[in-house]
């Protein structure tokens, strides 16, 4: 019987990444993706599409009004989504479009969905190196959660912890789209834009690092954007 | 200027008397109620009453229908919560009634929101003692979630990270009630029972653990039960 894996899913590139290399390693994939208040839907939609392709065993759609709970620009509207940063600034410090404890939550959410299916595993597309700068996508973060699935759970009490995995943890964003590549990732459905409307914004951090990978990786982006980012 | 606090209350005996402690050290509380999926509706309408009662700063409740995720009696109505087990059984093992990776859950989103509206503390009901042998109750689970807060948090990251508080955690259920008596918690607004009846049952765990801690302090639970816990 294969391990049984939980991925966590967003529909955007890594995430979508991540899901074909669990795949690849014969798990068995549920797919859980939490929408939690985005400002559009176009992401949970775009996971769904990715689940689809991949005849996922399950694929769990949570509803969780984050925007309730506030501090971040990608759950509330009134927040200016940051553009046309240049990848220096996108680097530096924490951007407004941070979630307050956002993977925490999602790894909790993770974690009891896990235990419940009786799965072994975590999948989760964390990036340290092209990423935005969030503290919950370092690797110390992700050991300390480790802990806190080792001790807080049954299946921890049993000697028998769910694994969380981070396999884009230490990979550049051009290795993340050749890595996808390989794997035949359809990296037509999914959606990475902090922007909701019918094409990518391309000016958002999240549209300028996927745009930079498939720069630097020598492949085109298939999806359609309403303007390139600014050259730099 | 006051520290401010949020306060996860889930309307029973123990995060009602954990509100009080934190209103005791002059703590600005803000209360964080999470609608899970329980099996009733009996226990968030108690949470409202006690933070009604306390006139917390704000009162969230958040909707998060963990029965879709599964893996608990106290989710899924077609599972038995157990009745009638001796305090001996209850300590051992663990129950039914266990939610998959409940507290972590609760803490993430607790987090998130202290995050968001700059409080420096968390306080969680957490109990080792007459609790009901859940691996997220111990206070282990809370050193490792500590590391957590501190690494996956933009206060983290900024040296201040929100500290993370369970003054009940070694205390027996005696010294809970007495600890709540001597606040004047208004134990008459609380609900413990795991049944959503118009009386607590009185011979669920919850119920039983309850009780004892009322006899053991040698004072009345002011709440109306069913039928007594069977004399051992």
């Amino acid at each position: 019987m294969p391990a049984r894996a939980v991925v966590l899913l967003s529909g955007g590139l890594d995430s979508s990444t991540v899901l074909a290399i669990a795949l690849s390693k014969g798990r068995e994939a549920c797919a859980l993706t939490v929408d939690y208040g985005q400002r559009h839907r176009k992401e949970v939609d775009a996971a769904k599409r990715v689940a689809k392709h991949y005849r996922v065993r399950d694929h769990k759609v949570l509803t969780l009004d984050l925007a309730a709970i506030g501090g971040s620009a990608l759950t509330d509207k009134s927040r200016d989504v940051p553009e046309e940063r240049t990848l220096d600034e996108i680097g530096r410090g924490i951007p407004a479009t941070y979630v307050p404890a956002r993977n925490t939550i999602l790894l909790g959410l993770a974690l009891g969905y896990a235990e419940s299916i009786d799965a072994d595993e975590i999948y989760i597309a964390a990036n340290i190196l092209d990423s935005s700068g969030y503290p919950d996508c370092r690797p110390e973060f992700y050991d300390a959660f480790r802990q806190v699935a080792r001790l807080g759970t049954k299946r921890g009490v049993e000697g028998r912890p769910v694994h969380i995995h981070t396999p884009l943890i230490r990979m550049t964003k051009a290795d993340i789209v050749r890595t996808g590549a390989k794997l035949g990732v359809p990296f037509e459905l999914t959606w990475s834009c902090y922007q909701g409307r019918a094409k990518a914004c391309g000016v958002c951090d999240s549209c300028q690092l996927r745009l930079k990978g498939f720069r630097e990786a020598g492949l085109e982006d298939p999806i359609p954007y309403e303007r390139p980012p600014p050259k730099r």
